[in-house]
């Protein structure tokens, strides 16, 4: 039996999740959470079915030993790719970030039509689609993989003349079929929402899984009576990092992410390297 | 004690390395050959130095269960940061690739300006530098990381504005340099070859250490009288490829850089998956 202060275990590939868990920070600001990340074998999104699944396997086992209540996949390609299988495997509930951003992206439509732009792993396993059609089968889903994505926003390419043509080519196919709301399928691809918007213009809708998920997430809680409703009377270890890489390019990376949000916890980060492959 | 039949270990983070194969396969044709490719961990090139030792050792302790004579580091990030630390550990003979394309280099350039393009990890050891310093301190070495070349090669950008743009960009401070000989320092950058001369003009001459490094390793054999002179008697198992991943993607890849230089190879393949981690 989990108590209500157990940790909330989150993962994603890389540093792309802690996204998620800024919306966490935000809407439930009780809860203690673990991240793992796993930066050494980042990207997974070209990656086999076979081997995000093995990997997978791997971080869960690795958050067990962290006594987690929930976990909650921060990843749209292990969500996509991996979930479905290793669900049944667990005793604590789980949450990707593709059923909340397919759920919010119905609410979004108004001439159902819907595109989604991911990685190719994910876009391959057309588990948006299945989402999607599974609220409205009426729904016409169109999907696209960006593969450029990722290494444009890690290049800080965010707002560029380059960035502007690659996403005007990858998303002329998916403005042809009239869509009136577009997924940001994968953690990196937000940060490249003006450039998105400036190719797509006002009349798509974009919607980004990660605020959708955090809200789930706070809804499974309540509903399992597993929210951490009295305030911690100790903040020093609420958030605890770990990654397969060495720290220190994370640890630059989340003190940029969480400054606005919550600036005690990005001046004083707990982050630790973990042999994710003894899992 | 090795016997001259015994096989050569050539690995590479992914598929790159399949270029120096090549130029094996062209200049030493006699030769046994067993190949690793970590495509489920790829890409190496912004790892931390840490992490590409522990994968560069796991993956001599699985070419060592095929008692290879020698081994080739087909990958540039790999020479550059692990090489050095592992070859202490082995009783075969290794060779890199950044020696090589050093020594090459170093023979081609006429004003002692060099550039050299790679990775971020490749560039951040400052391997190339101390390798053509040793042999001419007089030469100055410009190094530039291009971390978008290896996705825009896997776009299959080889020749597109998008790449001569980002080309231009990461050329410029290498041009301002006055260089006139420029290392392609990762083995997916020769794909770009045609847009990067574009880019620099006739008047700088560009390097492929993976040409360089088969010959190096001949004359290695050579020397150390491990070459195997007698032609084989059965063709049907002399290359034998190992990849992390699942080996659909490889396959179709190595069939393509395979069919001028060996059609037989190409289409006879014979390809595994290894769980690397357990090495």
């Amino acid at each position: 039996m989990k108590k209500n202060s157990n940790p909330i275990g989150v993962f994603d590939s890389g540093v792309g999740g802690l996204t998620v868990v800024k919306e966490i920070m935000r809407q439930i600001p009780n809860e203690n959470l673990v991240y793992f990340g796993d930066t050494a074998r980042v990207p997974y999104g070209n990656k086999s079915t076979t081997t995000i699944i093995k990997y997978t396997r791997q971080i869960i086992r690795f958050l067990d030993t962290h006594d987690v209540k929930a976990i909650v996949v921060a990843c749209n390609t292990m969500s996509a790719c991996s979930l479905e299988e290793v669900e049944k495997e667990l005793k604590v509930p789980i949450i990707g970030v593709v059923k909340p951003g397919a759920k919010a992206a119905v609410e979004r439509t108004k001439n159902h039509k819907i595109g989604v732009i991911a990685t190719q792993s994910t876009i391959n396993s057309r588990m948006y689609e299945r989402f999607i059609q599974c609220i409205d089968p009426k729904i016409s889903v169109y999907g696209k993989a960006c593969p450029l994505f990722v290494p444009l926003v890690e290049e800080g390419l965010w707002d560029d003349s380059v960035t502007y043509e690659i996403a005007s080519r990858y998303l002329d196919e998916l403005q042809k079929k009239d869509i009136d709301a577009l997924i940001l399928g994968c953690t990196h691809y937000p940060l490249l929402k003006h450039t998105i918007a400036k190719v797509v213009g006002e009349n798509i809708n974009l919607v980004n899984p990660a605020y959708e998920t955090s809200r789930e997430l706070k809804h499974l809680l309540e509903e399992m009576d597993l929210i951490n409703e009295e305030p911690l009377q100790d903040h020093s270890e609420q958030y605890r990092f770990y990654v397969s890489d060495v720290e220190e390019k994370f640890r630059s990376f989340a003190e940029t992410i969480f400054a606005d949000v919550n600036p005690y916890v990005a001046k004083n980060l707990i982050t630790k390297q973990v042999d994710i492959e003894r899992y």
